[in-house]
């Protein structure tokens, strides 16, 4: 064993110093975040020369604290209360610059925000964990769309089970729709989609399901650096999202996926959902295509009804097309937003709207934004009413 | 469309100031990289109040290079000379803190570095592209271990046309093994396996193969952020990585792969290769299971022959193994390494030994060190020398 340990300190001491051999680091500058037994969290940064640093997180109520010099080279800041159970983010801005920190290897994308991840356990993070049950498969495929005319990607998940070989079994499936600046990426990364629907699988809380997670941009085929354009980093303007066009290539996508997929295709056997501008696609998606998808999932969405001046037929006569899709009487429409929400106001419009009309819905009021924890919970609710 | 336009700026403002809201950048603080039409490539931070930024890089001559303040509150570097085609990483160190490029959301993860990358256009780089040509699916699978008695995971490439609800064609296959301190996402991700496999298959220099990405590590069962220890953040230091038993589960591995995956389940289209402790894994695996094997690929491998003392089996006897390996004429045994690599002595030594023994076998040997550039180099050609 010695020979081995003498190899693995040759190793770092040469990927450390020799600038022909990989420059790695092997173990991270400090232990950042510590989560302490009483579910304070301790964050530290190695940044002896640093005139001021702070912490920015969802978990703060200013969204902001300043981090404490508390030795030469060392900065902290622990949380003075303990923080509930659930998925939290946060990156430190050192001296104006906001940077990821150097000790925790779980960093997400959201647009062109990094940010780091940690979980603080317990009832509602149990979810968002990987626990030691049976899990899923994780593809990203290519696929062909009309529209576009190209290949483009999207993210897969297929329950646990599904490629086994003796396996013949049909399954439902639920797409799930990301918002304005994300991508195929957003929902699997930071909405933890295949932790949360292996663990409400492994308890019986949600049915076996396939998850489709396709990218709503049409001026992108993936995100950013899986695309052809390699090069370019993306400096997101419009995307190009709501021009009708995103919701006239579902239908080919669903029968894609119907093909190359062992689903059970047919209206009873599909769902929708998304959030914010997810949201608003499933909304429009799910009236447009009437016969496709039996539930229907609105996250925080960004729910405009009158939207006739895009151009697109797929915006136009919406309140026909709603009734239209009604009177088919979707097994599940529900629709789900937090208080402070910007789009609270406009989700409780519409609902009133579907009252009015004798539109059947759920209609679930939640604490907090427009915010991915909302999104987690709203899935992890959402799953575990469909196909029932 | 300008209600669109009204919608997306309310967007960015609400996420932008709003605590309740999402906190997002939609945009990069700046442009950078910039890669110039003369493949000098410009570097960019804003940091008004630092004292000091460097840009550190595989593509720098000492490995870094200062950048300047060239407005007040930004700082650049370009580098003197236009850079060969290649992919290259780099990140930033401001007054003595590493951090990535906040303008470039393409981060890769090696162990517990973190750094951005970018790829100047040419002949090198042309297969570590994403091209306009049909892309295989990547798909990231547990799969029990018998050794562990636990799932781990691994990542899958399926090469295009796989899935195909019609396609009944088996295919070969390559297990393609990381270095110390990688796991499942090393090869995937700074390996651009998916990219290569797809540039070459479209060409036609590669058979369509499916390639099999494990994780080498026995103290884990997946990537940092994808096991059940999610909050622990990896602290490296002596992975278990060369005590036999990795070796040892290697063919429940493939027998796994053969019952679940279209294969051609025979030796003579399977190929196994691996970099560095990776290629020390490839030679011991291949020579302990002679019958498993056609195709062998020692990449910058760590080619120590005598390891009895570690107390496993698998390192016993290893001339005998070697020889009884190469009696049964192994249809490749391909040795790559860098002229520059802390490991170049070894493995000249390892190929004389073949010599003297008249063990066939292919000794390739490059510029540069220990790094990810020779490995997808090494990739690049092997994939084309297997299952012909």
């Amino acid at each position: 064993m010695k020979r081995f340990i003498f190899l693995a300190v040759l190793f770092c001491a040469l990927h450390l110093t020799v600038s022909a051999q990989e420059a790695l680091w092997w173990k991270t500058p400090t232990t950042s975040p510590e989560i302490h037994d009483d579910r304070r969290v301790t964050f530290r940064l190695v940044a002896p020369q640093a005139k001021h640093v702070e912490v920015v997180g969802d978990f703060l109520p200013e969204g902001r604290a300043d981090m404490r010099k508390t030795q030469p080279n060392l900065w902290e800041y622990t949380t003075p209360v303990p923080l509930h159970s659930e998925l939290y983010s946060y990156a430190f801005v050192m001296d104006g610059v906001r940077i990821t920190d150097p000790s925790n290897v779980y960093v997400t994308r959201d647009v062109v925000t990094m940010s780091n991840i940690f979980i603080v356990n317990g009832p509602r993070s149990h979810y968002y964990q990987e626990r030691d049950v049976p899990h899923g498969t994780v593809s990203r495929i290519w696929y062909p769309c009309d529209q576009l005319q190209k290949m483009r990607r999207a993210t897969i998940y297929t329950p646990a089970g599904y490629g086994a070989s003796n396996n013949t079994m049909r399954y439902p499936v639920l797409y799930l729709l990301h918002g304005m600046g994300g991508d195929e990426e957003a929902w699997i990364t930071l909405g933890r989609v295949a932790q949360i629907m292996d663990n409400l699988i492994a308890e019986g809380k949600a049915k076996p399901m396939i998850v489709v997670m396709p990218n709503g941009n049409m001026d992108q085929v993936a995100a950013p650096g899986y695309g052809p354009d390699g090069n370019v980093v993306p400096t997101i303007e419009l995307p190009r999202t709501c021009d009708g066009t995103y919701e006239q290539s579902f239908p080919n996508l669903v029968r894609f996926i119907d093909r190359n997929y062992r689903t059970l295709p047919r209206k009873n056997s599909r769902a929708i959902a998304g959030l914010s501008m997810g949201g608003f696609h499933t909304m429009m998606i799910s009236k447009e295509y009437p016969d496709l998808f039996d539930y229907v999932g609105l996250f925080s969405a960004s729910v405009k009804k009158d939207v006739g001046e895009v151009g697109s037929p797929v915006y136009d006569r919406f309140h026909e097309k709603l009734r239209a899709q009604f009177a088919k009487r979707p097994a599940l429409y529900w629709i789900a937003i937090g208080k402070d929400d910007f789009l609270y106001p406009a989700n409780v419009e519409f609902c009133e709207l579907l009252d009015r009309n004798r539109h059947r819905h759920e209609f679930i009021e939640t604490e907090g934004g427009h915010i991915w924890k909302n999104w987690r919970f709203y899935l992890k609710e959402f799953a575990q009413k469909i196909f029932k």
